[in-house]
């Protein structure tokens, strides 16, 4: 099948350009201490993260439970859960997966979260692992005093829950728009990481792991010491708004096609709206830049720039989105493409994954 | 089961003040010549439509092909399509449902509209039937210039193509501040239909099908002459951006159960981001608004106002969301609840159909 056979809105991923990406993030990280554990919220699908763990991956990060189901039914790990476990709900299901054997590491911040891990652990007759959450800048969740973070250890232990290290994810300095301001608010953060890194260590928690950094502070990271892990996600893709700011380390993989359906004197619109393609992190546009999105409405996209005006209804065109997390979402399968042919298709396994 | 009992974040439909919405609608409409089509992009189930349909609607309106197929799917219709249906593969999809004896209308606005439609009725052996879109201000599709709506619909008579009237949509109307905004708005733009009515009736066409409206001009456009039917959608579950520029004509109905993950200081964290809950049209708050949301990530959502101080981890807080559309998309079920009772499951059938 050609791609432009296709029906729209669809997303087409370059299956070349993102396995460049996998190999360039592997080989950044072959030489280091650091290592790269993916993060799954990106591809959520296993064909990717299995490439990723083949290329040398220490496992995968994930950012909810239902991520984590779809990597055990398919075999794969070890998985960090770099957020919290929350309720008798979703605790439930993470010692459902622990009872299958899978190796799950979750964040924890609170006390709250210890008592219902080690409740749920003790119900189950599992070993729940955890490793703190720590505030490097962001201000969402984690502990933001070191003594806490220390308090926190001591507490894990007594709950017979496994200590493992800490985290912290820089969200406020991944998608700055210099490499110099990405340099010094990450570093900042992570500054922050090692004054409870140092905490730990005094009180006899040295961490085995510290996961921090994104795509957009992966380099950093990778030459702090002491950080044992990125979590870096993004890059697989390198979606618009990542290729703004970072040019040239990693190629656009993921593109939506749509189809023109209106053509007017300023203006043309095709059909992709905000129920195919995400409106956050600015405005899609083709990857060229000829043409550019000016607004999205449900299932449409006003499309304008220099490159609009030789559009006709019926034309099928590409776009990057702004940001690719909140797109593919959107989504039921990738197809996979080389050029004008589509190779495969890809179930988007954890997109409709809600919980 | 209890609404406490369901795992976060999902939707939670309070049956009976969508019940009531319905009930408004319908009572507004049953004495007038005018009638209500309801747009089926809102609530994607036909569980509601069913409803609306036994109310005295006169049908579903719907944004494309998938919500369509679901309503077939259903034995639900007779159906608007108030899109244009543009390429190959969706025009064999529409002749595929007329051919399924379903009565479908689509909308058209240019003359490769007509041709790919008359290619694919003679194709398939079905009779097409279509109504023009009109431009009445939002500048999106549709002629913008009366003699252009004549010629089509001239040419969809030489092409075979049932014509049946016109649409247009004053979504640059619906969902302005006050009231009498939108009344001037909404007026001009059923101004703008009234030329093109005119001179589609001077030439010979006078239109079966005059639809027009959204929740925010039903009522306007409900008592303007010539108008035959309204396709608003939102009123069914009246979100927070309606709710603020309407208050007090439909119920809030619709709203996100999400759970309390994390809580400091100046705010708290709900596990309610951008992968289950729109950021379009402003941030959602609680229906008291004594919680609101300052900002939204993929997973999380930031909890500020004088509610949040009270808030502690695991705690279950519902939030409405400002535009419902683009959230209940995210989803795959309703929860319909009676107070803290959950009676049912709704699957939300076409927020999977994604073109």
């Amino acid at each position: 099948m050609k791609v432009s056979e296709l029906d729209t809105p669809c997303l087409l991923l370059d299956y070349h350009a993102m396995e460049r990406n996998i190999a360039t993030m592997a080989a950044h990280f072959a030489s280091r201490s650091a290592k790269i554990r993916p993060h799954f919220k990106t591809p959520k699908t296993p064909e990717v993260a299995r490439r990723q763990l083949a290329a040398g991956a220490i496992g995968i990060t994930v950012a909810k439970l239902g991520e984590a189901e779809v990597l055990v039914d398919a075999g794969l790990g070890p998985i960090l859960m770099a957020n919290q476990v929350v309720g008798r709900q979703k605790i439930d299901r993470l010692m459902a997966l622990l009872a299958r054997g899978a190796e799950i590491t979750v964040a924890i911040e609170s006390e709250f979260n210890i008592r219902e891990l080690a409740e749920g652990a003790k119900r189950s007759g599992q070993e729940a692992s955890a490793i703190i959450e720590v505030d490097s800048g962001m201000h969402r969740c984690g502990t933001g005093d070191p003594a806490e973070t220390v308090r926190l250890a001591g507490l894990l232990e007594e709950s017979g829950i496994r200590y493992r290290g800490i985290m912290g994810y820089e969200g406020h300095a991944v998608l700055l728009p210099t490499e110099e301001e990405r340099r010094d608010k990450g570093s900042a953060a992570l500054a922050i990481i090692d004054r409870h890194v140092e905490a730990l260590a005094e009180a006899g928690f040295p961490p085995e792991i510290v996961s921090v950094a994104g795509t957009g502070t992966f380099a950093i990271a990778g030459d702090w010491p002491g950080v044992t892990e990125v979590q870096a996600g993004s890059y697989v893709f390198m979606d618009g708004r990542y290729q703004a700011v970072m040019p040239g380390v990693f190629e656009s993989a993921l593109t939506l096609l749509t189809t023109v359906v209106s053509v007017h004197e300023r203006y043309a619109v095709c059909d992709a709206g905000l129920k195919s393609l995400t409106g956050e992190f600015g405005m899609p546009a083709s990857i060229d830049g000829r043409i550019q999105v000016r607004g999205l409405s449900e299932e449409h996209a006003h499309l304008v720039g220099e490159g609009f005006a030789a559009l006709r209804p019926g034309d099928k065109i590409e776009l990057l989105p702004s940001h690719g997390d909140t797109t593919l979402n959107l989504h039921d399968v990738y197809n996979l493409r080389r050029g004008d042919e589509v190779l495969e298709q890809w179930p988007i396994l954890a997109a409709r994954k809600f919980r």
